[in-house]
């Protein structure tokens, strides 16, 4: 058998057992992962450092081999999460429903773990500690296929939570890391449902297209924010620029950043070029429909693409609108379905956006930026799901389980 | 355009309205549905005796036939299940939580439509207005394919449809059937991801295999039920040849009929020959494992294949266990996750298979026959899941929505 198969056979050999742990067990657990990162975080760096040395001879980036760096200081707040962890609430066990039938059954629906997770991401090594952290909180094996970039990395995190394992009263299988990181072996997983009962990808737009297109094994997919903020007519225009500025420029490179600035015609006359300003005072570039070119020479022409583009850098596509409507059209034809912010006091235009734009999460006078499973009071965040079924928006822990419907009778037959 | 093309923009343009129409709009079009039907049921009639005489030509067996037949009573039932259908509550627009951040922000969970849904299936004509109901009350539009044996009924159904929608409120293209029922058709709906939020496959095994085999599109799974019943050494012998009996033979065709009794050893010695018994009175034929075989003479050798096979039919493997452990793997190894029970009166037993078994629906001392959305109490059925993610078990209303954040603030931005 395969590394592939051995693992995965082994993963799900432990998924019953692991799904009945007690949170104390599963927290005990993870206690004793973070104080094994904290002991072998020597061990962790010099394994790590394999990693580095192999990217810079591949010539890779500054800021992709940044992603790769384990340090001490990285090391300890891998750990700190793991302590954090412990007091969020397991969801696994919780009575979502129970009601009773004329005939006397009694129904409960009740949350159990999805059983084996898949796991498929990209560099960053911490995503190891934090996928199988988050998977054993919620009973959850996992069987986890990262980079060849992080192999080192990979091997050396999952070695120290083994160990850790050893010690507690979870099965130390439950955690496994596949090492062939070949190509053909991402493809046999996602063939595996035999073995697997969700896949979770992690990583760049091209891995997640791959993994939605030729799995058979169910997916949650979190994907790419191309997020749109609408300045209405009735803005308040202190805090319309405030927030587009904040959209834009907070964080550039996330999901939930602005992409597309949508304009109402009557408010671009009083404040655009301020706004502009106010950009460009931040290293903003501007692509700009023909209308916003007016308002400043340095507005380079928007092309068709840039409307579809999650730039992800410091580039801003600008579209000035004749109302709400106009908006949200835009919206929905170019938009992924992730954030979309509107800025207006003018009510029932709040409401037709929140009912017309088909979005994960939608704002009314606040930043797009807010789109995180931190900043909505979850305590974890396994990504944000851009797709619409079991989970949309930023997945907490409870995106990592399944119900059971438990029925208790005497003796009731169908009539 | 393919009409396919066509059919599947035409449905998605309707989308977003049809999410926005209030519960009355959607219920006084299910009720104008309701009347057209009863209306034009002579229409319907003659234009099913199509589909008959064809299927008639071509041979097919007569529970084939059966299922395809349209006649007055049946359209009645079906306009009486869409009146019913106004009487359940609209899910859409539910606030499921609310709560405000330390920042100020308040966040709403609200139910919304999933959007457009594909809905692929065979024979039975009543599915178009089945699935075309539960789309329309919960704000769904949809594109439907049904099977080539029954293209005139489906064809006169959405007609009527049509002219029901006509007089409504909805929008008229919200339905749509496609009359291309090549196989073509079907492989290029299972990547229409740009057109189909989600996928739902009605039909046989091979049928729902192959849209979650070749689908990109999200598919809602409803599937084959290879269902246990357990009987403990503790059982009561009445309730438990009760069961036993009702859930092999009260509709032996359905998904959540038993297929493999398991038999605990203390209570066979004592009751097995008169269980075996009341199968035979029953016309059930008995496959057993050899313990088993030594109760009767009439008991056939089961093979390998008989513990994988939904028979659906007065066919049972039965298998002879030394202990609750034993059941669990036994059906952990065959079952599909779908209902599965036991019957005892050794309460730890019981909690050890509610938690043990990995299953949709699971049922102590009582009749696996009740895994349905009716017995249930949901009012309507989309189908009965079998897989993890979404939904698990009987599908109600809610399975065809999904959710979206609402947030609304003061200006507040990420720090």
């Amino acid at each position: 058998m395969s590394d592939l198969l051995t693992k995965a056979a082994k993963v799900k050999s432990t998924a019953i057992q692991l799904g009945k742990k007690s949170t104390a067990q599963k927290n005990k657990a993870l206690e004793l992962i973070a104080d094994e990162l904290r002991n072998q975080s020597a061990f962790i760096v010099r394994e790590n450092e394999n990693d580095i040395r192999l990217a810079r001879e591949k010539g890779f980036h500054d800021s992709l081999i940044d992603r790769l760096i384990l340090n001490e200081n990285r090391i300890h707040d891998m750990a700190d999460s793991l302590n954090q962890l412990t007091n969020l609430p397991d969801p696994i066990g919780e009575v979502l429903e129970e009601w009773a039938r004329p005939n006397g059954i009694n129904i409960k629906k009740v949350r159990v773990p999805l059983g084996v997770v898949g796991m498929i991401y990209e560099a960053r090594p911490n995503v190891t500690v934090d996928a199988a952290s988050l998977c054993l909180k919620t009973g959850n094996a996992v069987l986890l296929r990262g980079s060849t970039s992080a192999l080192y990395s990979n091997k050396a995190l999952v070695h120290v939570i083994h160990e850790a394992l050893n010690k507690s009263e979870l099965p130390n299988d439950a955690v496994q890391l596949i090492e062939d990181t070949s190509r053909e072996t991402a493809n046999q997983m996602f063939k595996m449902n035999e073995y697997l009962d969700v896949l979770i990808p992690r990583g760049g737009k091209k891995l997640i297209q791959t993994v939605v297109e030729q799995s058979t094994v169910p997916v949650l997919e979190t994907g790419a924010g191309n997020c749109h903020l609408f300045i209405d007519e009735s803005a308040n225009s202190d805090m319309a620029m405030s927030i587009a500025i904040n959209a834009k420029t907070q964080r550039p490179s996330v999901c939930n950043a602005m992409e597309t600035l949508l304009v109402h015609e009557n408010w671009a006359k009083q404040h655009m070029s301020s706004l502009i300003h106010s950009f460009k005072e931040n290293d903003v570039e501007i692509r700009g429909d023909e209308a916003t070119q007016t308002y400043d020479d340095l507005v380079k022409p928007a092309s068709e693409e840039d409307w579809e583009t999650e730039f992800l850098d410091k580039i801003l596509a600008i579209k000035i609108v004749r109302n709400v409507n106009d908006a949200i059209d835009h919206i929905n034809q170019y938009g992924s379905k992730h954030s979309e912010g509107i800025i207006s006091e003018h009510l029932s235009n709040v409401t037709e956006f929140m009912n017309s734009v088909d979005a994960a999460a939608l704002y009314h006078n606040a930043s797009t930026r807010f789109t995180d499973g931190f900043e909505f009071g979850f305590g974890a965040e396994i990504g944000i799901s851009t797709q619409k079924l079991h989970a949309r928006g930023p997945m907490g822990l409870p995106a990592l389980t399944s119900t059971k419907y438990l029925i208790h009778g005497e003796g009731q037959i169908k009539q």
